[in-house]
């Protein structure tokens, strides 16, 4: 008997590792007008300490004025992809946002919806599966500063 | 004996529990040429009857002339969003798709490759981690009403 | 006392079917200068050939110079797509990478933040959930050919 005893308690451990769902959050204080800031570490951190060990980073951004994405972080980069967005969606056009609710946000908004809200990147062995010269950046495009939790959720085995 | 008799069944029962898959779909009907709607509480009322506490809802359009992203789903940035989308594939150009095919939906195509046919959103407890004012939205490019059918797989524990 | 010893692997049979994760990868020869490569068939065979039955697909180029989206691949909406894209961020105006980095590829790294990095997608008895006319595509946006590894990440049941 004590062979089933001992096996038992090893396949309800195995059950609770077959999945695992982890969700948690990273602070970021911006300065909005879109400033675009490296998230690589905080994500690169939670995956290496985490249980899992194959899986996915869900990496999503609550919010209708800010967005997610993947960059070569240096400061001309930066500034490119920037200038981009400007021309993308200008401040300084009209935006029938403002007009109904004063905010002055409108082009926030655009630029939001256009870059998108998550990504979503692999990890193997606890390891982001990222390029080498590869980041990733919250972009936050409201027109005052902002305090931001960017959800990290992994799910794997 | 009969202990492991009880246990036995509650073993396979949380077995069953460790991962869940559940695939929707939403049906949508759309006029077209930028069409964005507002398809948040379907995706809410799937995610809060389902039986999965926490995981990631995927949202997946099928085909090649529409998208998903997220906006504050009020009149004036859903306008602006529309403005931008014109701006970024305008109507008038000449397409190389239309000289080929004849659809007239060349412009269709280009804007629903740049927004995107996914987003993956984290819900913890059955809620959606969405932001307060932010919305999920079908964006419908094509040239003519459709109907359409949103993918939601809800995958988690 | 057979009895327990014939239901106990079966128990652990199910354990090891309750979630799994495979990741694989394409390799693609690519030319650059925004070099749009349909990649659907080898995620088809890989899904239709894995032992999971429903869950989804992670498509995910690592690397600052190329993206990933969906389009009717067709050399028309294609060569559409890549004259937007050359709208979006022009090769000849002046990068602030390169003035710093002098590789020349500015552009290339605007390109990929805009379109992102990921996709994911739904299958269902080991059918991706794709429209009729709509491809998986890499786009390589980098200004020389390059050699990638597009990772593939499935995850379900």
């Amino acid at each position: 008997m004590a062979k089933y005893l001992n096996l038992f308690p090893a396949s309800l451990e195995k059950l609770k590792l077959s999945l695992k769902v982890q969700t948690e959050s990273v602070s970021v204080e911006t300065k909005g007008f879109a400033d675009i800031i490296d998230i690589t570490q905080p994500i690169v951190d939670i995956t290496s300490k985490s249980d899992l060990n194959d899986g996915t980073v869900t990496v999503f951004i609550p919010g209708s004025t800010a967005g997610i994405t993947t960059i070569e972080y240096e400061p001309g980069a930066v500034e490119d992809l920037q200038k981009a967005i400007d021309r993308l969606a200008p401040i300084n056009l009209h935006y029938a946002h403002d007009a109904r609710w004063g905010d002055g946000n409108g082009f926030s908004h655009v630029r939001a919806a256009l870059m998108g809200a998550s990504i979503t990147i692999p990890f193997n062995n606890k390891n982001l599966l990222l390029g080498t010269w590869q980041q990733i950046v919250l972009c936050d495009f409201d027109n005052r500063p902002r305090s931001r939790n960017v959800l990290i959720q992994l799910m794997g085995v």
